[in-house]
């Protein structure tokens, strides 16, 4: 299934970024769930640009739900979001067709559909897809939320700033869900936006690491192999472009650590079995264990950096040179975070349907 | 699909540690594939215990294709591969259970399956499991080489020790998968190995990093989104018990890079379309772009430990200590990494089915 | 996948009968493939209403493909088909609701959807959905076309009026495909519209049975269990409201056969491995055979009559009466016919592009 | 999914008829099932051949359950049941290689896997390949059976004689559920078996029509579109060899009704929704309405006839005769008949999990 992710809940993607819509369908969502516009709409903002380290192409990414929504509430049926393209630059794209842009997929895009793709700010592969996913997770963020399961995401490091640690995780993720740029340490964030503007400055542009963390989750979900939740959860993430890494718990630190370092022992706290450290995330055997997930994207470098770089025109097959012009992103971290909860969001919601049924999230 | 992963050419995993067999079904392989039962024994032995650094537990892992084989190829109908489970020591568990081995699934199980679950040995957790994979694998990567695609995986890092990087891929692969201990430098492999040796003597285990990569994968294999080569390879990945973490080229460094920096820059090299670097690890916009895969996938230090750890007797629901007693491997990155390979390969055979056919493979 | 089909090229369908938009998002669709935007208009055409047995409401079904075409090609990508809904009269409706139409899913709707579901005009049950369906059949009819297979469907009975059977199945199948009302031969189509009008005269419907062929499929496309031919295409056309039945060559009729009647014999008809009969309707063991595809389907009459039924109110939960007003079909098997061939298309096309790969259909 | 079937409960089929075993991997089945290893035995005898009307090769179809069961109960992990091949005659098929015997897959096969198909006795096209499936089947029909949800199926028609019709279902059922030869009217069986025999003393076999019931289903259950019950529940039936049709409630009889007719009026029953006839068979739109749901499946004749037969030899591509040798059924419509009690359990414990979740089934 090429564009559709999911099994019980599933969301398909659509559109190009010139092209005349882009959108998404989001079935198996069950009847009877409120659909909040507004926090939709607060979604697509986050992942919209914002001030100078974002692309000055303004969209107020203008969503309609043509389906499966009926009185305020989902009707059961598939939720159909349209978002029409605006504001579109074409003559800045088309000129350069043939000369690959390093990082991006213009030369793998023309090796697999035979020059037929449409090149145009990125057709299909640009960032812009991710607006139908994002409006599809919000709806699924509030299906969790209405089962007391909190989803959310900091920048932990960017242009070499790291942020702050989660210490209260519940009180930080409402102050960060509200923030447009999200870390815990507003000083960090500070920084690291200094740090975007100089690259910026300089035609370059930088990456960063995403964590997300999910409170609320039951013990019990997930399966071993195929389907352990970090199989599922990183199916979905790697979607998203410029991710390049996906860990939980302690990932790739725990090439360092012995065995009695990396477990995490379990205790009776008030009667309720939890763990004394959490470096495995939240999983075990690819079942939730009940400490809060925890899951790390790296987010390369936005690609598009008006520096000077050698190419190659794959029309001409020819070496060449390219600045890459138009309007970019110096970073594009501070917007992937909402994306990123997007993903695991809907993600969870298919997962938990799987064990308890769609009709679970209907019930009060 | 819980223990099934693929689409036109399918992995189907069943079997219990201590249950009476073990075993994989691969599905969709096309006609006429030769079934090189001494190469599906090599790899089965690659990922058997070794030496003093691995469990004493020695199994011959004697497989069975009981279906999908007639005269020594594939007929094209489902291949059921059943590995005996023999030499099994059920009673070293059973007085155990309840008191949830910390890293281990033992506590998840029990909540995910209410108690029902053969807790002998992991049960279904069971890295034994794997098996099965390594011998479905072993069509797999002698399908992919027959069109002159390799597959291999070094154990990058292990123990604090880092192997060589890669310098002529393709015969440093010959090499690594003919060794047990899968390093391009052996030196650096006995210091691995005295690592782990001296973690075993107190009773500890180690982690660390192995590093896949392929070459001769066609250009413009893949998909954007859902279907990724990042999304679809890291899916299989995860599903092998104890990988944290996995990233694709310069993954989590990327963090750290500046766009022109990470940017891999096209040249054209005797007519033919490559890139300067890889820091992409071969892949752009979820596609491959003709140069190596690079994959690297953390794995966590065994949770088998015998030094003492607190836990939970979740049956009497009471704090407890616990040794992990029985048979155990102090690492198991260097039995991982032939694990690795093989979702590698059955992964991109199905990819690869997809864009030109299950039929393609029978071709000359 | 609820409203998904297909594994290699899918088609996904969304909307309601009186919301915004209904539609259909195809995918797997190669690259390069053209797009016929007045045969796609045509299909349309022949799907709704027209002359005096049908319903007087006229809809143009204006289409947009808002996704997944450029320069007249496919993309390779999404293609996202939307059909805003026009002419609704709303209001017919809602009077009505709790009212459970007989042979309607309002009553199975509202238990399912817990009374959440769009009512008005069937809401996502109506027929009017099949019109993505029939948009994005055109693109998968002319992509058979190309390879030189070709559909179609008459009206094999209808209003208890048989028509002709084929004779000359190639020629016929142009014919049939530009006729309002399918049948070989037009004096029993007047026939059948004669029995439909007087039906409809004393406010009742009519059933009917179509059938479909496809001549031109390569042999050897199909697979055993799971995945046969009857499978899949019956699967796909059971989705059509109103199906009932699903046959393939003499389907029901061999109950009363013998072996030796039933039985296909081979024999070389010009060097090429014919049947003598096509008893089984082109498929051996769920794969093709290189006959022509026959499969009949069962069309029940239209549960909308304008003559006075029992039903329940399931709001008050009372017996009560129910003429059903508004805009009705006496008939409908006229316009599921282009239905039938869109859904079998679509499927074909996944079936063999998992043989032959994606690519296969936009090779010369 | 070539041999997988099924969302969240899923069964994938292997083997060939003369290889070493052939079976089934059942998943998705909840953790705490009972097993009935005596009604696994019991629904095997049923498929099993019986007396003069069936063939003499007697196979115990002794079955393994090699995963999946722990302590009498399904751990909720994968179940693979192996039933090896016993007391085959290969010698009987390997000379005739080459003539397709008619109605049979040696044709389509031979072309679809070229040539490396496993030929011996019809490879992994014998129906003997069932026998996985009613193992499987058997596990569904308990959990179905816990939840009061009751299958059963009589031979309709066969040999050209009907059988009663049902009078009062749940009671038929049980008595059904236990006879070797399905009928309601034992005299109807008996003079269906005179006639198999008649036929069989021809060389030929005969066809007949089996009917499906099920019992207990709740409301509500099953999807519009792709979903839908008669979806889905073909898709698995048309995977029963022989089996050339399928319909639900009057099926085919509905093209020649009025829509008075064949609506089924809704009326209060004890306070209780139900309707006053079942021609739609329990489905509206998809979706089970609460009546008894009602499946016709036609089965051919055995194509296996000892009549002499014109053919093709595909490998010296010349015509010939034939006349089937070796031990065949003049017919196995009594035997289908606990398949399709096996497919359609395993598809609506499938469906019924989509709903309630997979745990739905181990609660009380």
């Amino acid at each position: 299934m090429k564009n559709t992710f999911g099994n019980n809940i599933s969301v398909t993607l659509f559109g190009e970024s010139h092209g005349e819509a882009i959108g998404a369908v989001l079935d198996g969502i069950p009847a009877g769930v409120e659909v909040d516009l507004e926090f939709i709409r607060k979604q697509l903002d986050l992942r919209r640009p914002v001030g100078k380290i974002s692309t000055p192409r303004s969209e107020a990414d203008k969503f309609q739900l043509v389906s499966g929504c009926f009185n305020g509430k989902t009707t059961g049926t598939p939720i159909c979001i349209v978002i029409p393209n605006e504001n579109t630059h074409s003559k800045d794209y088309s000129s350069s067709y043939g000369k690959a842009r390093p990082g991006h997929a213009d030369y793998t895009a023309f090796c697999k559909y035979n020059g037929c793709e449409d090149y145009r700010g990125g057709g299909h592969f640009s960032g812009r897809i991710t607006a139908g996913l994002v409006a599809a997770g919000a709806i699924a963020i509030k299906m969790l939320d209405s089962k007391n399961i909190k989803i959310g995401t900091h920048i932990l490091k960017c242009a070499g700033v790291f942020d702050d640690s989660f210490k209260n995780i519940n009180d930080e993720l409402d102050a960060l869900n509200n923030k447009a740029f999200a870390v815990i340490n507003d000083d960090k964030g500070k920084q690291m936006i200094e740090n975007i503007e100089k690259a910026a400055a300089k035609g370059d542009s930088v990456g960063g690491i995403l964590e997300t963390v999910v409170t609320g989750l039951p013990v019990g979900v997930g399966e071993p192999w195929f389907d352990s939740l970090e199989s599922v959860l990183s199916h979905g993430l790697f979607s998203i472009p410029a991710i390049k890494g996906v860990e939980f718990g302690q990932g790739f630190n725990c090439a360092d650590m012995l065995g009695s370092e990396m477990n995490d022992s379990f205790k009776l706290d008030n009667g309720e079995i939890v763990t004394e450290t959490n470096n495995n995330g939240g999983i075990n055997g690819g079942i939730s264990n009940g400490m809060p997930l925890v899951i790390k994207c790296a987010v390369k470098p936005t690609p598009s950096i008006s520096k000077e770089q050698n190419t190659v025109d794959f029309i001409n097959n020819e070496n060449t040179v390219l600045s890459v012009k138009g309007r970019h992103d110096p970073c594009i971290v501070h917007r992937a975070r909402v994306v990123a909860d997007s993903v695991v969001a809907i993600t969870l919601c298919d997962v938990l349907s799987q064990k308890f049924g769609t009709d679970w999230f209907g019930e009060d």
